[in-house]
């Protein structure tokens, strides 16, 4: 009964937990290499603080308990980006735009979604706070994609959509009443036409403007006669050229489900030709303390889902007999090698899963 | 307010937390180097279980929620070692012995103490499954001492102790009745010569045998007059050999505060001359589903405790001026750099915090 887990929470063992650690290094490598200096929160914060940063009703997703000390609410963080723009709007907020920031760490939910079944995971990612430029997401999206290449993500893509597409129509030249607005963008969202086509049959040709990220513009563009969308489509086109070769892309103009708090851009990262998303990011707005509001870009990996199963893990390791001296263990770690010692007479390269031998000072495969 | 973190909570912010990261690694790559390989078990657990493993009453240091899923009481880890344990004795029971293992992650407590306002810290170690010996100890004992190197620690010490020391001496040569047992224990703890001489005289001496470590154990040799303690006083002479002239090193027998689980060693690490603990270690036992008892050795150290203030920290930044080509930034990346591009005309290499600037291809110093 002592080895059981709760559900969606687990152990990671040898050589998976190694391999994990390895590639987390190699991708906040590849995220500080463009200048994002790395932030380290707390796992718990005030609930109700908390609260005012993580999405509508994600603090329920949340595991909270009383602080014995301030006798408040304390929440367990169930997300990453909400204290690092936290940090960027407040420890951080005097200094000089735009503020680069990478993280690493573990964030718990309450519940598991059916979606994602693990209750704890691990979040990685890069915020640039004070742009939401067609460059500052030019960079962003290469810094993810860089991260994707750091981790040995196989035929890495990248599929953007446009989360605020419907209000700017709506406000502009597609008129929905304020009403009807939700109900829309959900059944655009789901592709569901005949719902459209009840609601606001001029939003119909959105439906076909999705899939490959060249032939999905075009159709955009046809679809915009009075340009309201042209700086959007600009800065689509201009990113695209960014990554030009790098990654598969796609565009989803009215995808919106986990994107309603993202501004003008949003995209999804996937891999392996897997449907289930690595990582996301887009633009966004972050709220300073006193109500000044301030443009951001990011993006966020979920690094469990960067493990390929089984994983590329160099584990090369040297068996030391039982009486060498340890200043010869000692000088064969020094040249790189892992050894592993016998510590009795009857330990075995075997048992200890080594792959060479140290004989006559020098590593002798197995 | 929403800038205010709960007591004993704090973010890290750069250089800081890169600074912490690049030190764990290095510890984490010395550790590895001798065979330990990483497991990473999850933030929360059932408490109970994890309860049977911790010290007696660390569970109500946890914190702990109601599992909607499960309806049974979970508790946030505030200890790593109790569930490095549990994977040794359940989902690794099986592995040939002796079985390394090592971890790095962060623990919560619900409260802080006065000694340790921190009420998250990250500890990193390793433990080593199926030996006690004198030659677990050695290798153990030199892992620390290499980690301790590899995060730069200046002045290494180590100061040992015999955890079962006065059970041995009361159950063999100086018999002590059970019921003064444990004030003789915490009296000889406390350097307490009248309370000790008040309980059980012949135990003064050991008060004096603490100290620097070849004069601690000759003093413990004189007083052992039947010989109980021989294998134990060998053992720890064979242990500092090992660390001849790479640490200083100090001998307080009687200690026993925080050492109430080790069975024959426990030692306490010390750097740049402070008294505050950095890591401590020692032999113990673990026991497995049905009872059976393993002997372990192992050490865990406070990361937190390991960062010097300031860092050193390298953190050279070469500014891309605005406009320049991405592929000349990228292959300033390849060559090691990290680079921080202008993506406004306004911004300056003193806004990012840059030392370079990249001008004609090539890294000038500012």
């Amino acid at each position: 009964m002592t080895a059981l887990l709760p559900e969606g929470l687990r152990d990671r063992l040898p050589p998976f937990a190694d391999a994990a650690a390895a590639i987390e290094a190699r991708v906040l490598g590849a995220i500080h290499a463009h200048g994002y200096e790395r932030v380290d929160p707390p796992l718990a914060e005030f609930a109700e603080a908390l609260g005012t940063r993580l999405k509508a009703g994600a603090l329920h997703d949340a595991v909270r308990f009383v602080d014995p000390v301030s006798q408040r609410t304390l929440a367990i963080r169930p997300d990453l980006t909400a204290q690092v723009a936290r940090i960027a709007a407040t420890r951080m907020g005097h200094h000089p735009r735009p503020v680069r920031l990478s993280y690493a760490g573990s964030v718990l939910k309450l519940r598991a979604s059916q979606l994602s079944p693990a209750r704890e995971t691990r979040q990685i990612g890069a915020e640039l706070f004070g742009l939401d430029s067609v460059a500052a997401a030019q960079e962003v999206v290469t810094v993810a994609i860089d991260a994707l290449a750091a981790a040995n993500v196989a035929r890495p893509s990248i599929d953007f959509t446009l989360p605020d597409l419907v209000d700017t129509l709506a406000a502009g030249p597609l008129p929905v009443g304020p009403e009807r607005l939700d109900d829309l963008r959900q059944r655009l969202d789901a592709k569901d036409a005949g719902g459209v086509a009840a609601i606001a049959p001029d939003y119909l040709p959105l439906i076909a403007a999705a899939g490959p990220f060249e032939q999905a513009v075009d159709r955009l563009r046809a679809f915009d006669r009075d340009g309201v969308l042209a700086s959007r489509i600009a800065g689509l086109t201009a990113i695209a050229q960014t990554l030009d070769g790098r990654v598969a892309m796609t565009l989803d103009p009215t995808e919106r489900h986990g994107f309603e708090y993202q501004t003008w851009l949003g995209f999804s990262l996937f891999g392996g030709g897997s449907s289930v998303e690595i990582g996301r990011g887009g633009t966004y707005t972050v709220v300073h303390e006193g109500g000044a509001e301030e443009a951001a870009t990011g993006f966020s990996l979920f690094a469990d889902r960067l493990l390929g199963d089984p994983p590329v893990h160099d584990r090369r390791r040297l068996f030391v007999p039982f009486g060498t001296r340890a200043a010869d263990a000692a000088r064969m770690r020094e040249a790189g090698w892992v050894t592993v010692a016998a510590l009795e007479a009857g330990d075995t390269p075997e048992a200890q899963l080594c792959t060479h031998l140290l004989a006559d000072g020098e590593a002798r495969a197995l």
